[in-house]
């Protein structure tokens, strides 16, 4: 069964990290997993809410997707060199993808060279100031590697882990579902659209 | 500075909870503060992720704004007696609103006489078992009561919320903020559109 991490460091945004679990979340029948992944036991949100970590950051090097949630600190994560430390990747194996502010980690970890990528208006200056350049779109992928700009693009992170380890049927069943209602054919053909366009932009 | 609980009960949909409460606490700068509301002092939620609530259960009786949010065990919440015995809300004074299952607890509080309700697909028959028609909407609202269904629908509870307490210029700022990278007009002219649609409904 894949399993997901969500990458959620301390000041994290709950938007990032709770919309891509939950959506992935809905997979589970279909054998997709995710959890809450924390470089220490607890992790407290922007706005002040604890949450307990479902796994530890180890938990990155077996994960078959690993997800960076964003939030009010990632300066202060990709100037930490014991933490950057603790989050070996490995793009040849692994799905990876970034929300907003995880593209700056992203880049630190020399995993967006020669690649563009989305983050939102706030990081957008520090992920520029790394050499990355930023698209005004709210999602980018390339091979293995995906960001996404925007809180509520979280959705189309998901549905991109979705579609591409257990399929599009699933994901558009997870859309559907979680769509408001009366919206859910316009809200599964966006996050669809959001994804391809992505996926297939030539540079 | 208006506060607002929003009721996070044990098997609680993450979406539900964090969209609304990330939303809200956007406003924070205009005078309007969101709390995890919780009749323990940990929940778990559907997926496993344990919360420590910001405000017991008793907040809701001094908050300005109460929202119910959804979950696995809303029928569960009902049928507790004492539980519910502890949800003293007040529709006089203060705005009251649930996200999906939530309406449930709504209807058991008698809260929804004599108005119909928007829930999720998976609760509509609990909801109209329960005496209360249920709309095929994601948003509904009349007076200081309002509905929505759709895990996503979320948004359009929050901007309820933002619109009704610190007017309609910080809820479009927020909704512009949160919006996908390059969706940020149409995000924000959803929103407001379910919202206005919802409350002008003629029944």
């Amino acid at each position: 069964m894949p399993q997901v991490a969500v990458v959620t460091f301390d000041g994290f945004n709950e938007l990032d990290s709770f919309i891509a679990s939950a959506l992935i979340n809905r997979c589970r029948k279909d054998g997709l997993e995710a959890f809450i992944t924390t470089p220490t036991p607890v992790v407290t949100s922007m706005n002040g809410v604890e949450v307990t970590g479902q796994r530890p950051m180890e938990f990155v090097t077996e994960a078959d997707v690993v997800l960076i949630g964003s939030g009010v600190k990632a300066r202060e994560v990709v100037a930490d060199d014991h933490l950057i430390s603790r989050l070996t990747l490995d793009p040849a194996r692994q799905l990876i993808g970034a929300q907003c502010s995880g593209a700056l980690v992203l880049s630190r970890l020399g995993l967006l060279d020669g690649m563009p990528a989305c983050t939102d208006m706030k990081s957008r200056p520090f992920v520029e100031a790394s050499g990355v350049t930023v698209l005004d779109v709210p999602f980018h992928a390339e091979g293995n590697i995906a960001t996404a700009g925007g809180c509520l693009s979280s959705q189309y992170l998901a549905t991109w882990v979705m579609t591409r380890t257990v399929g599009e049927a699933p994901a558009r069943g997870v859309l559907d579902y979680v769509a408001p209602v009366g919206e859910n054919k316009e809200t599964v053909e966006r996050a669809l659209r959001a994804v391809h366009t992505g996926e297939a932009a030539l540079r």
